[in-house]
């Protein structure tokens, strides 16, 4: 990672320790504050197996109140009933009379195996550090203390201006597998130090995470710890938000969550390319969405692409199979703009030879083309190795 | 597959050639044949994109009469429109005319690749000696032939009696990957010396369908061209079947197809160990069963049972994540009989390390009691390996 990309918000702070979570001794446990009152806003996970950080922090940030996150790996603290609770508003707890700001600003995310207990010992030692290594630079080890089968930081930065007062927006996220937002997905924060108040910020965020976040999948699978979580601290001292400050700052909202969503998707578990799946002309918007969800969670399509191979029969399988209205011989399907489809045929060898010379890329767009209606949705994911393999059956050992 | 596998059906006769469809000179067509009238029942895939054998077939077989089936691998004649079509018919027609049976009683299954034409003037070519090689005991060259990424020749045997009569059943399948029964799945064929009619066969073959090849899954992939066939031709000479025969019957059918469908999962592509997903005390009975597919389908839960890792805490996610009732203190989960969750909880390392020893087996039961209902069904699945992405990258190349 670059030295430029060690952005700041102004009012922010945050920092990052080893704690002894991850046996490695690599950083685990972080902490991201606002200095001064700030309102904040949050997207969950939607299954119904959630994690104790999860139930405590949804609960807390429903009065749109956020001043500090702590974030933790190697514990997912998940199906760990009461005590997880308990271990969970400790945290909490600790942190916020360490910086001497309410309990309930303060939020708790926790990602890594399911069904053990938090080492409160460890995190509660390790809180003082935490605090006092606070600063304004430290969100570039954060990114990196909430890597867990990640093999690259997550960070995107953008800077506006709303009615002359320049605003910063920076987002945080972490991977990499059991990623598919049905919601929210993996853990992700943003930080900004614009002013607005909660009531405009919840809406313009839950929009901005459904065509982000919510439009990637690695394997299908929905965490039980996802949360996205948003501060705003109003440092940048802009009095109001009319109608087209709104617009400039959903921009670099769905600027920065769409840049963290496709980092997360180039960086799924194995994965050797990015594949997006854009679906056109479907007869509802539920059907264009359940199809390119179909496509891009299809362990054949995947395992295609990573061969290389524009096998676009097992696209057309999966579109098939995926119950939405279709007719089999009006679909089109291009791969990098190479049209293999038309009228639910092959359009020729030279066209697939041509199209598989393109899937060399590390970046690929399927597009199809359901020709039933006007409705369109597209899904970013990525392929499937054997590095899914090896990292999945290897994760707990 | 030993000589003692050889089995047969009075009144039967089959053969299988090389047509040259497959590049490595193996067998790749195949023919079964009634002598006498004999009457039939098929499923057929429930995706929306099917293959030209299944329209043809699943129209043909509506009338209740079958007397020949020929099969090719190396081609699923899938998306080939009308040029496809015409392809099966001609088939038919010239296997029909051979015979000398009417081409309504003839129907033609294919696997493969989708999208390629058949390679008719091969296929035309073979007919004769495929008619001429006819033989009782042509069945296990027929299980071989219909092997495509299957690693063993599917047949299983059944001897009844109804009435005094001896009866007997065989049955042949082909797995093994784009698997999902969500109807019929892969292909299989069935034959019987039984006198029965095709009203009573009909829904006494569904049902078996249902709670047998309907309950397993390879990969969450439904293709194009599944479809299970069965053939009665009388020959046993039972007069009528009271419900006691029937009874018998149906123990028969559902013994075969069930010894099959364990076949093909046992056999999917790159599976070292076949998991049953056992789920109890659902809601309702569709919660039974999607809960059973969703840890069925499940990736994670997939590769952590390759790695032997009882993570119990991807079980409890994909539960989650399916959108069925449940609580997540009410759970309880048992692998191979060691109960490593109670109440949405470990209940010890202790446990979870027996159960690890279990998972060492090839075949593992995982019980998920939701307590939420009276409700239970089951899901026959595989791990999922570094073989399953060789075989699926590379397929076509």
């Amino acid at each position: 990672m670059k030295k430029d990309n060690n952005y700041s918000v102004p009012g922010f702070l945050a920092s990052a320790v080893s704690a002894g979570l991850k046996k490695n001794g690599k950083m685990d446990l972080s902490l991201i504050f606002s200095q001064k009152k700030a309102v904040g806003a949050g997207v969950f996970t939607t299954n119904r197996v959630k994690a104790a950080p999860v139930l405590l922090s949804q609960e807390r940030i429903k009065k749109g109140l956020l001043r500090a996150v702590i974030a933790n790996t190697g514990c997912a603290n998940a199906c760990t009933g009461i005590q997880g609770l308990n271990d969970a508003i400790q945290t909490a707890d600790i942190v916020a009379k360490g910086l001497g700001i309410h309990p309930e600003e303060t939020v708790v995310a926790s990602t890594g195996v399911i069904g053990s207990y938090l080492p409160f010992n460890l995190i509660e030692k390790a809180i003082p550090n935490l605090i006092k290594n606070l600063s304004p630079d430290g969100f570039r080890s954060v990114a990196e203390a909430l890597m867990t089968t990640d093999s690259f930081p997550k960070m995107s930065y953008f800077k506006g201006n709303v009615g002359g007062c320049p605003f910063h927006l920076l987002g945080l996220a972490k991977g990499a597998g059991m990623i598919m937002p049905n919601m929210a997905t993996m853990l992700s924060f943003l930080i900004t130090d614009i002013h607005i108040d909660s009531e405009t910020l919840w809406p313009i965020f839950g929009s901005a995470a459904e065509c982000t976040f919510n439009r990637i999948t690695v394997d299908g699978e929905t965490s039980t710890n996802d949360m996205v979580l948003i501060m705003a601290n109003g440092v940048a001292g802009n009095t109001r938000l009319d109608r087209s400050h709104i617009k400039e700052f959903e921009r670099g909202l769905t600027d920065v969550m769409g840049e963290l969503a496709y980092m997360i998707a180039k960086d799924g578990e194995g994965a050797t390319k990015v594949i997006e799946i854009e679906v056109h002309g479907a007869a509802t918007k539920d059907d264009a969405n359940t199809a390119a969800r179909s496509v891009g969670n299809s362990n054949l399509v995947k395992t295609a692409v990573f061969g290389q191979d524009p096998n676009w029969g097992r696209i057309m399988a999966a579109l098939g199979s995926s119950g939405i209205k279709m007719e089999q011989d009006k679909v089109q399907i291009w791969i990098d703009g190479i049209k293999v489809v038309d009228g639910g045929l092959m359009t020729s060898e030279q066209e697939e030879r041509k199209a598989a010379e393109k899937m060399k890329n590390e970046q690929l767009t399927i597009t199809i083309n359901l020709n039933q209606g006007r409705w369109k949705d597209r899904i970013i994911t990525c392929d499937l190795t054997y590095d899914y393999i090896r990292i999945n059956a290897g994760y707990r050992t």
